[in-house]
């Protein structure tokens, strides 16, 4: 079978820009399988992705079908990516102490239902690396005692070394410095167990028990340097009752927490979604 | 401000369509705000919304477009459909005793927030007569003591006289004959008050109830010859505890048919649903 | 039938509280049909509502069931409070111009659904009175230009005229002074357009919207003198795309609203909310 | 700290068990820290779960209060028992070649989220046996080719020997003869994968992909000899659009089963689950 790509593209928003994508595709022999747009009228920023194959043969590979987008992208000064649908995002993973999220990621690459390549766990604890050994993946454990700076440059060595395109933060449970964060900006994911705004920082369970809700959640939002402010990809919810105490509602929340975060894995691993400003365009599968 | 124009088209899917689409309308200056596509790779066929609005002043009204895109639908054996977005869809509501669907949907009417025009409501009773007069529209008695093929030729008179596009059963509670369901084909809404395919015909929260289920809910599909059986449009569901009767399971789902029946009637007059078989096709806004 | 009766009771806990109250209400030949208990290990309160029906012929009345009660509520210096289940609670509903909130009220009431008496509407404005009409029911058109306090007075009077037991803000827009929070502490429920504490004050769907959540909900509370910090009787949520605006969020949100506040209306009206500090119990009809 | 008691009692509703039962508890100097009853007003029967410790020093082992509790049992003709809380249930795991449901009973024991002793693991397939090892349990291969009757009746050795009280078919797809039914009745939970009584028996997804529904789901029942027809425990549903295919509902169905299996066996685990012929009741945590 002819591999699929994924083209995403964001540029201001104009007459004639599906046109003419759909028209260099189409002129390429391209059959899209998948399309979606969508036009931000207060930003004036419009967004697609399109999924397709190649049916002829003079157009065939990646740098093929680059070409022929590539005057489509200067015309609209957009900003276009085109990626083989079957290569496979290099993720690192970042843990602490609790193993929920990681382990629900590490089964679903596992069980072959995620587009990933898992290069490496880190942690700030040495707690998980049984579980990771069991993947055969890299543990590395870097402590925070001493250090901060130190410490994150050797996530950063690890990051490279690694080759990881996407950083996700599986309950890491630390804060990243200014720096760090500046420099994984757009490639990385932390998951924060409240449905943010509601209850930054730490210990949002108990918070929201202190509170009296009757609705928990989990946030997944790509990170940036102003804490649990970073563009939401992916939220959901569970209901707690009032018998619940802080700890019930952690537990609770692990299984919130795990399915947000793999979805919102799997859907920048698809290149599902595009930053609009403080917000993302998410285009879900099957809408 | 310009008319925004909805264009949904159905038709084999092939390569070029999009492009062929896109490039009309670009042509033709057409500014796309929304659009929409999805090839089923099951049945192969593919499917397009798209809402755009004049920017240029040779092609203006729907006739100009019509014509614009006459060609696409030839060349791909298309079926197309252009729409004024602002031309409300008329709308014919039936009713049995049960008021709340039909409260909810004419609140949301009179709020303006229901792109349609209420034409009035049929009903095999009286009880609804005085809620129905307070909007000043008219209501229809029409019994269904004796000939059951006359009172149905009088709900065709109905849908006639008025100009119904869209017959909406908001808790009809009756069995629509073959014929009747043959002649609203594809134009005929029927909300079923659990979670289809459980819990067909009467009673259905009854049934539920005696099933010991755990959570129940609403579908709003439509009619066809072959009772609740219909192209389904939407489903939600509730949670219901084990301390809930039969009767409670009835007024707690009201909420869930009311909402879902008038999403349904939505996406309708907003062109968002196309028949793909036994299966629809929903574009839900905002995705 | 005889009379159903509810008992709610708080007090320190302590053991031999549900033995206590139990034998009480069966040497009175009392037949339990629904008991809930809570006893919650931070504030060491206890909790209990008891649904029962005379089965003998000596204890019958409010009264002498009061009265086998009261040895109970002394030895354990309980709040207790016993209600007829079908002494309708009196209610008083405020409004501004939205009446999503208020159609789906008295909807609910005329059909029987909830056990209240509508005992009439106040607002500051006229918009809604023709809706009011139609249930025969008193509109209370208070302005708030001009003297505020004043305006709150009247309001006071309505509810103390109209015996109103319970005011429901159903969406009605007023941020109203300590003093009136205070008067009607316990006995005034507001329903807040989002999911608290996320988003309080003035256009929370527009601050929802700016903040690209994922997740919108609403919030039904007890009115406290601290804006949006009342005790949480009820939250629900919905889903929300990249594609929605501000203004649809709104439209979205008004379903849920008028859910969870109705929810809250009936719960509160059966006896079923409890305060525990800046908490609720909830014990909800079937768990 | 002193131990805590659970205790489960089913019997005909009646005047005063309420009272016996918390009467003979509170003589015994115990303190209620949760408590749940139902009376069923269409069976007529009884449920009541009573979590407490002891305070005294005379009532203090399970035998003591078994004692305490007998002549309560008697005079109702009570079905009573009594647990200690923290007296773990044994539980053998059934699965074929799908391992998500077991990874997340088995990451959750290991958590210790569960209260459960998972006594090892049996299969009719070799695949997971290395998910298993790494938790240090007994992996049962007992292949179906050839004897059916043999495989089962290696089975019920492995639960015999095993002291297992409870089984999980977490994916097991395999369909159990009458007798085997028979011999678990009561202490066999499933999970099936879709929300009955929609989809019964083989590919429910595909099933319901082939109807078009909008929301899928998954249902935890107690097994009995007919087919997907036992007590439900626990049902949850999730969304779907119309662009996915079967194998999409598959995979999107699998967290709605993890976490809908998982609550079921907590629930039992911890006695919160009691049988009403066909249906369960429930006493949900936190209510």
């Amino acid at each position: 079978m002819t591999p699929r790509f994924i083209l995403t593209l964001r540029c201001s928003d104009a007459v004639g820009i599906v046109a003419a994508a759909a028209s260099a595709l189409a002129s390429a022999e391209a059959f899209i399988t998948e399309s979606s747009h969508f036009g931000d009228p207060e930003t004036g920023l419009f967004f697609m992705r399109t999924v397709f194959h190649a049916t002829g043969t003079r157009f065939v590979t990646r740098s093929d079908f680059a070409e022929v987008m590539a005057p489509v992208a200067r015309r609209f000064e957009a900003e276009l990516a085109l990626h083989l649908a079957d290569e496979r995002l290099k993720v690192l993973l970042a843990v602490s102490r609790q193993g929920h999220c990681l382990n629900h990621l590490l089964h679903q690459w596992h069980a072959g239902e995620l587009p990933i390549d898992v290069v490496g766990v880190v942690s700030n604890h040495d707690d998980l690396r049984r579980m990771v050994d069991w993947y055969d993946i890299p543990y590395h454990h870097l402590p925070t005692a001493g250090d901060k700076a130190a410490q994150e440059a050797r996530i950063l060595d690890v990051v490279e070394a690694s080759g990881a395109q996407l950083t996700v933060l599986a309950r890491y449970m630390q804060i990243l410095s200014d720096d760090l964060c500046r420099r994984l900006e757009g490639r990385c994911i932390n998951i924060h167990h409240s449905f943010l705004p509601s209850f930054k920082g730490a210990k949002p369970y108990h918070q929201a028990h202190a509170r009296g809700v009757k609705v928990v959640g989990a946030t997944a939002h790509y990170v940036t340097s102003d804490l649990d402010e970073g563009p939401i990809i992916e939220q959901d919810t569970v209901r707690v009752g009032h018998g619940l105490t802080g700890d019930a509602f952690v537990r609770i929340g692990k299984d919130v927490e795990s399915v947000v975060l793999s979805r919102a894995v799997l859907w920048h691993a698809e290149h599902r979604v595009l930053l609009n400003g403080r917000r993302t365009v998410v285009f879900r599968e099957g809408a």
